[in-house]
């Protein structure tokens, strides 16, 4: 517990260059307001879709991943079938795993739940606010009864994902809608956390109390360390045959 | 399967004597309103706290009753310790529990639980929408994307229940608070549904939606027929001491 | 629920037409079997691996069927991905899906489950004995404390699979092992059971508690009657910017 | 998380006054014996059944505690109800609570869980051996693939539990049962684990697999540092009355 977890924020990064809003929220990349909200808490690594043929995701760079963070929107398509089997395999292996916001239609978060992962959603720039549902859960470590975000997207249910195994957070919208929106799930040795505010255009990962909860989520999902369960044939352990 | 299902239907009664209001929307007694509801479904008796002195809830009318609806408010505190202690047992021999709104307060309900039970909540007329967020659970059959109530109390999280074994509604409420107002649990051979509209002063249980949530919560509910489990001293299966 | 639920038996067929010994098990195909075990519960269908293009699974058949068993091994890898697409998505829709024994590797389970769903086997021919640990799980109707099988193949921890939403049954095993070998699963509006015996050299799938288990569950998975979710882009059910 | 966790161990402490055997195997306590895993750990303190008239569990020594560990067997009923209503508050609000063995039917546990917390039972010297079936699960951090128990008290399903909220540990017993042995619960704020072996007679609480699942538990079940949720009466975060 006394070395700093290692964690790589994963963004597409296409919005940013190419829309002058979501720029000038994040000048950086969602990414780096992501990572500055980590700062003190781990070692930070950042990687991409279009960093190299990789997506700044090699074997040796997941292989020093304690937790992986990932925001994608519009390219989920662009992210190579290899490159979700090599994540998700370091997932069952015991990475910790945080889906943000639009990461909900990612490959890699569709294929370890096994459902469509769809939902409803709008953007009207409309209150969220985040209720705590599990109090006791260290992801909502410091929080208060809720976080109220001013502005953001939508999500609304039915969110077509397997139940969680925890529920943390369920959020309020303005407009009419509630949506599960702090899901802790298991797959494998590895934990995932899947929280849901973040749209590109709002100021959300600079927000003191969503810092917070990703913070806690980054220590939750620490792997745990053990050895990989060994699978196939197995000889017996007592003998077979023996009858009182 | 084709015997009808037996219901017992208990309801505290006294708001319905005490208050103009509540009378003149339930003129029979909520019980009767939910009774109603449960016609061709099911076989239904009535049981009230002040019809005997064991609240209608006699050794022989729990045996004959393989699931009981709960609704009391104002007088949990007179419900006898030990008629809560024989519809305990009841439920862990097999019987079905729905605990309907402010049920969640009664002493059957917390015994179960094991946890305080406690809420927020608010009389203000407000609008409840209750979202179905498991669409392929029994008791959303026949249920739309979600039920909207005109005018409901409002009840808030966080709700102190243990995490429930099944999240079928989760409520939004005018005002601005979420709650998890459909939950599924296991105590023993028996199955409980917490569900929570039907405040006194509404007319709640002549909905349509609410009657069919009911209706699908009894037949879920009702008793898995197979022998108590037994327990104590257990003589081995196998042979001990034989050593491979 | 007074018309008869539409099963169908999906069947490999392979080791009974290369192998004497599982032939002389089961003469007319495990699939034959299983199906007779549901006699008089449901109307069955059988569909097998090399039946047609299609592995017996058109959209038609998938479209009439409420509940699917299926029962696969040595050519997972021959099961077409498209096939496997579509089962998934009926099973997303609502349709039941029961996942037998070596069915665990296959690729149905596996896509819908998100994890490797790898675990420990031998075969040795040894006594498991499956013990109900949710008693009041209508999969376990009628079935005592537990179902003891003289010879299975084991199957040990750890089962690489999500939490099951409820464990109905967990196996122990001569040579020392124990396996969660009964849990059930939702996926999308769809209802899934994972149940562990029926190795093909013996007649387990003739065991009259494994017809029993198979029965319940059927009953279990059968589709709730309801329209698929709307998802996507959606439109404000309350005003947006009224302000207390 | 720099400053050391306070753990208090309670033990019934009246086996070992009373049998010599017992006595010989743990000559101070087995509260001593299972303090002693946790040197380094935690700040340790120990309280008893007879220590005094709160049994050692005061409101202050309650305040002062983290997670509480309970031992006990033969006296449960000696146990004071108001005692036992003070430890469930503090758990409510946070504490954890670690709960061993024969804990299983203390009225601490039996109150949490809202069940008969029953289970088979028999004193045979046989072999236990605790599978991990949760292996990301932090409690199983540095374990193998199981933790071999050269002879233990067997503990038999059905245990009569509300399903755990997670499934660490599952049991294989010489005589043929097998059992939920790790199991985790949420009640209010607090964190609960069961851990099934311990029985007076054997050197259980000196397996140094044993120490480490203590060790783990301890660490998962500190209180989450967050204001107690407030419950009550409530007013509108939004304006009620606005319509669209």
């Amino acid at each position: 517990m006394t070395a700093k977890l290692k964690v790589t924020v994963w963004n597409e990064f296409r919005h940013e260059q190419h829309n002058e809003k979501v720029r000038s929220v994040y000048p950086g990349g969602i990414h780096a307001a992501i990572g500055e909200g980590l700062a003190g808490t781990a070692d930070v690594a950042y990687a991409t879709l279009d960093q190299d043929e990789e997506h700044g995701l090699s074997e040796s760079r997941l292989a020093e991943t304690d937790v992986l963070i990932w925001w994608g929107h519009m390219a989920h398509g662009d992210v190579k079938d290899e490159i979700v089997e090599r994540v998700k395999r370091r997932v069952l292996q015991g990475m910790g795993l945080i889906v943000l916001h639009s990461g909900h239609f990612s490959k890699i978060f569709k294929t370890l739940m096994g459902t469509s992962c769809d939902l409803k959603w709008r953007e009207a720039d409309e209150k969220e606010r985040l209720w705590v549902v599990s109090p006791g859960h260290p992801i909502a470590e410091g929080i208060g009864e809720y976080i109220e975000l001013p502005q953001e997207e939508m999500y609304g249910e039915h969110f077509d994902i397997p139940q969680p195994d925890e529920l943390v957070f369920v959020s309020w919208f303005e407009g009419g809608e509630v949506f599960r929106s702090g899901c802790t799930f298991h797959r494998g040795q590895g934990k995932i956390f899947y929280f849901r505010p973040g749209h590109e255009t709002y100021p959300t990962y600079y927000n003191e109390q969503v810092r917070t909860v990703i913070r806690n989520a980054v220590k939750w999902a620490a792997p745990t360390r053990r050895d990989y369960p060994t699978y196939g044939n197995h000889k017996p352990l007592e003998a077979i045959g023996n009858k009182a």
